[in-house]
């Protein structure tokens, strides 16, 4: 028996905001100071280290379980199944449903409840949670889905990755261009075929130094109310904790695989930041004395922003289904997805197709 | 091999909240209109249904990881085991870290990254992850412990259930005083053992229906800000719905397990109200001809009212320390755990000493 990824599906918003839409924030520093460069040179900055030119926001009246919702349904759709068939639906996300202009988590009842109604599933006996694990959240559920199946207790489970990020932003935080709105789903099923299916995979959670460096914090506006708490995070020390274990746990999956690394033909990274991904694609093919294949790592973070959970399953429904230029992947090729965030936790998974 | 609860610990949190302390609230009517009756009254009618005659609120400095954090201390201490060795920390809860006196959820990290922190665990390998599946999600936690385990990727497991309801609730509504804070864990393990362990279990989510039994709302006083919402219920179909399921989710897991009825020794019922909780356990021997033996039922929802997930982990931590009178478990005994809660999700655990 395999355990393979039958179908995916992903939703991405209707709202484009591009960069230039933030020439009218009045951007901080951490301890409430002005700039000394203008907006113009901020933007233009951020965009060439992050490689984002515009991103996605959900309407007003979409929270982030719609957003799951719509992209599990092409999911379903996509791996012809019958959505009674679940056993599981398994739904990632950061801070839950966070309704347009207002400041609280809604979390209650789970997020993958309220996929699981809109879906009008009668069957009792598929299960309906939700994980919190930062952006690798999405990866996680495939992997908690993968045990499921080992130990017998199911054969489909939903795994959905959703965020609304764009409410939960400190206006006056540059990193706030950083995120974006989407959902990204997938069918994760048990198969009879060999050939493909999920080959090895690795998880880790760095919290003894590392526990806060994605954290919920305070404008930097300090005549905001000090009780209204936005996502936060110390981006320096996130992209050297990053260049430094990310690499480490994609070899550590890799190696667990047996496949050579010249016969990995995609690797799909969490798109935080493009400058981040490339230097931890370079580490990764230098721990194998290899250089970097052209086209080895496809990106959508110009266009879409970091979409936290959402973007390595919206990353490769959109390969799969042929909407990334010069980027697919054919029947026995091998991939990796691997992502990190607010834990601090890594994972990855080789998968072959 | 078996999987094995081979420590637990709970934390009672130290303010104790009587039910006449409720005297001077202005409770309403859902419509936002007033009471017939006076608050002695409604007070006096409440402890009758539920049996709570006060329940227990955390420290204002302390969030809900932090009596998370105190339980997992205990349990890892009577599992004896180095924390080093823990595979998962699952954390389960509903409202993540609510400070005093603030109305957001901080899940920012996952709670069970902060519990890694605090426990000051260096292993990267230990993967920290919170779930929600409402009241039921301790329960849960130690099925998905035990998937890992059969699944071969863990050996330990160790598994959190923790809350704060004092800050989410709505003090018009009379429900309040159901609620209050608590936290149980333990270490779920394999073992060689083969005479005790996880004998079976049952998992189910109603969601279509059911979805919004139990949901973020707003407060009875209309004059609320309608953007802060609290935990609110039907009480009504939450319990025409437990009293149709639970027992139907025991006899499942109990079956499975090829367990008779008559050798079960102990059935712990998440603590959510006292009648229920008789009804149900009626329902249950109901199903198998049988009446309901004395003393089978443990109960502490008079004394810490309704914890969510940390009544049941909490009620058996005190029943295998001899804190609960007339109530022990002897080596070899089978008991019951199972719980209700939003999703709406049930579950429940047969489990050999």
């Amino acid at each position: 028996m395999s355990v393979v990824i039958a179908g995916t599906g992903s939703y991405i918003p209707t709202i484009k905001k591009e960069n230039s839409k933030f020439n009218g924030n009045r951007f901080l520093n951490a301890d409430g100071s002005s700039f000394e460069s203008n907006n113009t040179v901020i933007i233009e900055k951020f965009k060439t280290i992050t490689g984002i030119e515009e991103r996605r926001y959900a309407e007003n009246h979409f929270n982030a379980s719609d957003l799951g919702y719509f992209a599990a349904e092409k999911a379903i759709e996509d791996a012809n199944i019958n959505p009674e068939e679940l056993d599981y639906i398994i739904f990632a996300h950061n801070f839950g449903d966070v309704k347009n202009a207002a400041i609280q988590s809604d979390i209650l009842p789970s997020l993958a409840t309220r996929v699981k109604h809109l879906l009008r599933i009668n069957n009792p006996n598929c299960i309906a949670y939700d994980i919190l694990f930062g952006c690798p959240g999405w990866i996680e559920g495939v992997i908690q889905a993968k045990a499921f199946i080992t130990a017998n207790i199911a054969k489909n489970v939903l795994v959905i990755g959703s965020e609304t990020l764009s409410r939960v932003i400190d206006k006056h935080d540059r990193d706030s261009m950083i995120y974006s709105d989407g959902a990204g789903a997938c069918v994760v099923s048990a198969s009879d075929n060999e050939e493909s299916g999920i080959l090895s995979h690795a998880s880790q959670t760095f919290a003894k130094d590392e526990a806060y460096h994605l954290f919920f914090g305070n404008s930097y506006d300090k005549n905001e109310d000090p009780n209204v708490r936005y996502i936060k995070m110390y981006g320096r020390k996130i992209y050297e904790f990053a260049l430094t274990n990310v690499p480490n746990a994609m070899k550590i999956a890799l190696d667990k695989s047996n496949i050579p690394i010249d016969d990995v033909k995609k690797v799909l990274i969490h798109q935080a930041n493009e400058k981040m991904d490339e230097a931890i694609i370079k580490r990764f093919y230098r721990l194998y004395k290899k250089p970097v294949p052209e086209g080895i790592m496809p990106m959508s973070i110009h266009k879409l922003g970091n979409s936290s959970v959402a973007t390595v399953p919206t990353l490769l429904d959109l390969i799969l289904k042929n909407k990334i230029d010069n980027h697919n992947v054919e029947k026995g090729d091998v991939i990796i997805l691997a992502s990190v965030g607010a834990g601090m936790n890594i994972n990855a998974i080789v998968y072959r197709y």
